[in-house]
């Protein structure tokens, strides 16, 4: 069974910023696709879409044919619209998988999806990330090196403000002494939701080959177990035949 | 130490209907106010709050000397300004308290706490209702009897669209068969929500003397351990000293 | 990729009493494998032990050679060798999927794993049993109906002595108004254990197509995901290198 | 309402070795108990038992006049007779809190309470501990600065070998870059349960007063909400009445 997953970046940075677009030529979006066709080959189908396109490139066909959907933003969060964001949102909840990536902890979708700040504390001292596997068993974690070792990252630090996680899988550290829950798995309606923080415009971690691995695995994890059609509905039910 | 309560009714049908208002001819904000009082004597100090008064009776003042608010919605969830339940739930990530009821899962401020549908399915058939605690050593079941009975009440079913709840403490059963997640825990932010599905305004639930115990367990269990001021924020935070 | 599976059977009441014989006349554990294999073809490969095998069937090299466990047990819980069981749980906390099925409950494996009484409230009174999904979108809940009816069945009530699931998928209500956690997650070292309540000696519940496709789900759900080695051990662990 | 706490320690360290008796001339029991006396005042009355009393010192008496037991333990974890292990599981699962300090994860009694390996990485490098609150709404986390500074320590890291807290209070990072969830929370049966992993008898961690500070908090977080009597039992319950 192929998974269809959509990568949608902000595109913002790379477009701005000469050594971010030095850094990833195709986008961010276009690495973190890149990778996840190299890791799992034709177990996936990935497109791309961006912020600059109509709907962001999000409209309901697209989302219609997407059984997983990854989200990098950062700058331009506000410039989400939101009926993009219910329609995201009400996808999530009829089973579609999501991974948000790094900054797009602020996200109106993961904040919606949520419900809390979602909020990091943060620098960017170019500091080694350790991400460790705290469920080494978990399918997340699979063939990933422990620790994952990230030479140089933004610094993302505890308290991270989301609900506990229904499955931790990694949790970093910082060369600063900051630790942060990296990895974080959420069922969401009919649908699951992985936070997975390493990733940063000034660095080259989507590069990264246990890093793909890491956001493979999450596809792989995420892609919905039945047939996507609405979310869960209030509904007047008559008794069970006796 | 007293905890601060409101009590926030929406107070619709308690006007509209006659035999609501002969049930409940103080509301059921007031019955459920009275009630916690009846339990907790003077470690509360209970105020009421309704959808007609100006913001709803939630102003800055009034949340800002709460420690626990309950909620009670049914006909005019769409009624509630946004900006209304924006302050709420600010003020529960903030470390508020909050007890949803009954037919609130379905409103503003749960759904934005939960970010899922939390739909419900229902039938209005005057089934009998019994409560059981799952988890017996917890503080929201002490004192309540395994199982609680509702002779009548609207029978609410899975699937629930919450998420998993961090602790499960009642689960129901109605005589037509259904089986229902009742008493629910969450953190979210600094803050606890708890949601507890009996209380109909067809039906006198709020007079139970078992329902009043549940409700003012609740209240001491969801009373902030900390003092309330403000949400996790965004925060560039420097190095811890080496 | 294959699942190895070994349906572990007591296979007392069905040696003892013939109306079980009749039942089940391969056993409860034939019943369970046929089962199995017919809901899951050559995806599995299943094999079927006892108690009256020496080492009660699961040697070194059987265990070796499993994913995935089944377990039933009921009038023999304490004739379980020790050593079997500490040898079941050191493969379960190195990987192995382990599914508890019904009176297994108060297996020494499931207590040992679980850590808590695991004991519930009973009666044997005929009654229908309604299992729900919780949550409809997990794997173990698909092509599943809501609910699933079992005419007749053995009555476990809560509470039920176990810690919170990890994942909670289906509750039970029974006709005579008790509920139960019937479909229960848990990660257990490097494994996966689900805890299924429906199935009883004195009903043809493991006939039960819907059962049966529970069974099969539970089974890949609970396969592991990475080889299964070692359980994770004390360990001296030099610096990661600066 | 007082709490009755009893410290229990293994007391071997503190007998064979000066630099140990040095640092805690009282043994490390005496100066949790003293920590415990100084920060809660009269709201607890503290005991203390080592291995060496009859029956370890937790006779039947002793522990049924206690609320919450602390266990610290590391060379002597075998020398722990069953029959005491059993009877405080036991106690635990009828609702008596228990606090389980560092080397205390390979003790016996956490072991049968987990069902795990409850296995750490570790080495003794004098590496800084920061201890990261990740609820800071906790009643556990009140009052301890974030992060928590503990200038020397024993290094613990992930994968450490548990079932996923019921609650997740605290994450450690360590100077060589490691990861540890110092603060774990579980619900057992009727009971509690805190594991706190700072504390070694070669650092003077127990004497630092925001480690008091958890302690005392995690005392009254464990103390139990019921009356304590028998853990739940198998039991044949009737029918409700109709």
């Amino acid at each position: 069974m192929v998974v269809n997953v959509t990568v949608w970046g902000e595109n913002v940075h790379e477009r701005r910023e000469p050594d971010v677009r030095e850094r990833y030529p195709d986008g961010m979006h276009g690495t973190i696709a890149a990778g996840l066709e190299r890791v799992l080959g034709d177990r996936v189908k990935v497109g791309t879409a961006t912020l600059e396109a109509p709907s962001h490139g999000l409209t309901a066909e697209v989302l219609a044919a997407t059984d997983v959907l990854t989200w990098w933003g950062h700058l331009a969060h506000e410039d989400v619209d939101d009926a993009v964001v219910r329609r995201v949102q009400e996808r999530v909840l009829a089973g579609m998988g999501l991974v948000v990536l790094h900054s797009g902890h602020y996200s109106k979708i993961f904040r919606a999806l949520m419900g809390t700040t979602c909020t990091v504390n943060w620098r960017d001292d170019g500091e080694r990330e350790l991400v460790w596997a705290v469920e080494p068993g978990h399918p997340i974690a699979a063939g990933v090196p422990v620790p994952l070792v990230i030479e140089q990252q933004e610094t993302y630090g505890e308290p991270f403000g989301i609900p506990a996680p229904d499955e931790l899988v990694f949790v970093s550290s910082f060369s600063g002494g900051d630790v942060f829950r990296s990895g974080c798995c959420y069922r969401r309606g009919l649908g699951k939701v992985f936070y997975f923080s390493p990733g940063d415009q000034s660095y080259p971690v989507y590069h990264h080959p246990d890093v793909q691995q890491v956001l493979a695995n999450a596809v792989l994890w995420a892609a919905p177990q039945h047939p996507v059609t609405t979310p869960l509905t209030n509904h007047n039910r008559p008794r069970p035949s006796p």
